[in-house]
């Protein structure tokens, strides 16, 4: 491994999504009447994302995408960070720029000129606040690997992958250009497997990023490490990977968390909670938590606890973008 | 005054700027150190508008216009609408297009193809939940006479007209031909006086509208009605105008409102509301619920509980379209 060569700028630097999710309340019915697998993730084509849009109720529109809303969470707590992720050059890529260069995140990546339009994620949030999302990748998919700024990778702490990104080929051809210059600069790289759909395309390239040694820092939900490792229980799935990845985050909902670390082990409940209005952005920020309390090499279960608390945060309102002091509500929380 | 001939087809139909609320949480020392002016209505130019963007923290975007607002109200409690307005051939076009329509309204005015890009509402929220709007009317100014439909206006028990929208030339005659048409019809006319500047500029059409009983129902908030009256005291303002206009309708913040029809006076005091979170769209929903009463030929004050319930509801929550299920929420509160 090369040896870091200069002071890191970044904390973290991620490379995802840049969509702006269009999100409305939604009944139990039409959530079946439009066929839709509910809390999962589903990428859908311009016209069926029309319309869905067309049976959608009055919507509100917040930018998200998975790494973006964990930058967003990690700036919000003071952390220096870039982002990479392609927008078309339309209303609603500079609604995604202004919000996440708002937050003091660094976004450089010029927007794209030609169709199509920027990403949007059409979120469909049930009385239970569980969050149904459709995405049209839109200009989000043609993220182009020969724009990707290897200086800029190896001048952070920590790359942070989107593993919903790996599924469009320009971006997955730049992410694996990243990890190049994120290794060869010595530094981490973390990557989130996203959902279990994309594990079930690109599982043998995760494996073999795995394998390879190549991925420092692991997010999964207790669903795609089963889908991932082909065990059935969180304890063996933990087994199957904890030798090969030097830090394992598994969340596990309203169970709390668990993460290994160098072989050792903590686990953490969910935060307390009065009312859960949406759940989108629950594991984006309980990574941008984690993350936090990583970089500043805090203990493994404050890591955690501080996924926790970040999490809780995003699910108590609309969007998965923080909209308290986090800051703050750490500091009251961890005393 | 001639005879109605058909029965109408709509409750209310509304002109009104066609507007994207960009709304984002905001200090005093940014308010000032921007030079806004707090808790009032600024037209701004494209220039000014990206200023204040740029100086702007993260936003969400949520449809607005103060006469849409009042009709997604209306709608929401069972009223049958219509919106004419002009939104440009662009995203955030497409976003008003789709929420006025998602809550039942119908909208049929075409998208304008050329610049300006659709209008936004710069929306500043401080922590006393003031806001403070930024206008750039963009395409919304330019709502051509010849598209008016005149059989709709005819249509409709109610025309609705939003003084904001006296300001530019076109809509402006569109809103005279939509008097002549609503007129001509028998129907009655509403007109909301939007904000002291509107009546700074066009007070004397406004009085020579009134003058010629061209208005049946008037809304104004204290500062409005003294505006518009040159009367120090809400009595005094009241006095100058109850024998000109039918109903008049004085909406006073937190000390209620209190309306005038045909002689008979009645007043409400404010709903008292735990946590007041952001006022936008407060004036827009009391001319909702006081219109809803007023087509069910309710008491007056029936008609001001109505629009002092809905005005609750709206600033209880960020965005100035109503989240709540309105006609329940009546329904307990009126018994």
């Amino acid at each position: 491994m090369t040896q870091q060569t200069t002071e890191p700028r970044y904390d973290v630097i991620a490379i995802g999504n840049a969509i702006v999710d269009v999100m409305a309340p939604c009944s139990e019915e039409l959530l079946e009447e439009l066929g839709l697998a509910k809390g999962g993730m589903t990428l859908v084509d311009a016209a069926r994302a029309e319309e869905l849009y067309a049976a959608m109720g009055p919507a509100r529109e917040i930018s998200g995408g998975s790494a973006a809303n964990t930058l967003a969470g990690l700036s919000a707590l003071g952390a220096q960070c870039a982002f990479i992720g392609q927008v078309a050059d339309d209303q609603l890529g500079a609604v995604f720029a202004h919000d996440i260069r708002a937050v003091g995140i660094d976004f450089d990546t010029p927007p794209r000129q030609d169709d199509p339009p920027t990403a949007r994620c059409l979120i469909f949030v049930t009385p239970d606040a569980q969050r149904t999302m459709n995405t049209f990748l839109g200009a989000s998919q043609f993220l182009p690997p020969s724009t990707l700024d290897a200086e800029a990778v190896g001048a952070a702490k920590i790359l942070y992958l989107e593993g919903y990104l790996w599924d469009p080929e320009e971006p997955r051809a730049a992410m694996r250009r990243a990890i190049e210059a994120a290794r060869a600069a010595g530094r981490k790289v973390a990557f989130t497997l996203s959902e279990v759909f994309v594990i079930d395309r690109h599982g043998d390239d995760f494996r073999a990023l795995i394998d390879d040694g190549l991925i420092d820092i692991l997010f999964a939900n207790h669903l795609e490490l089963a889908a991932l490792t082909g065990k059935d229980t969180l304890d063996a799935g933990i087994a199957a990977l904890q030798d090969k990845v030097p830090t394992l985050v598994v969340t596990r909902s309203a169970e709390g968390a668990v993460a290994v670390h160098d072989g050792q082990r903590a686990e953490v409940p969910a935060e307390p909670i009065d009312k859960v209005v949406d759940t989108t952005g629950a594991g984006d920020l309980f990574a941008a938590g984690f993350l936090y309390g990583y970089v500043r090499e805090e203990s493994l279960e404050t890591c955690l606890r501080r996924g926790a608390i970040a999490a809780c945060e995003i699910i108590s309102h609309y969007g998965a973008r923080t909209e308290a002091d986090l800051s703050r509500l750490m500091d009251d929380k961890l005393g």
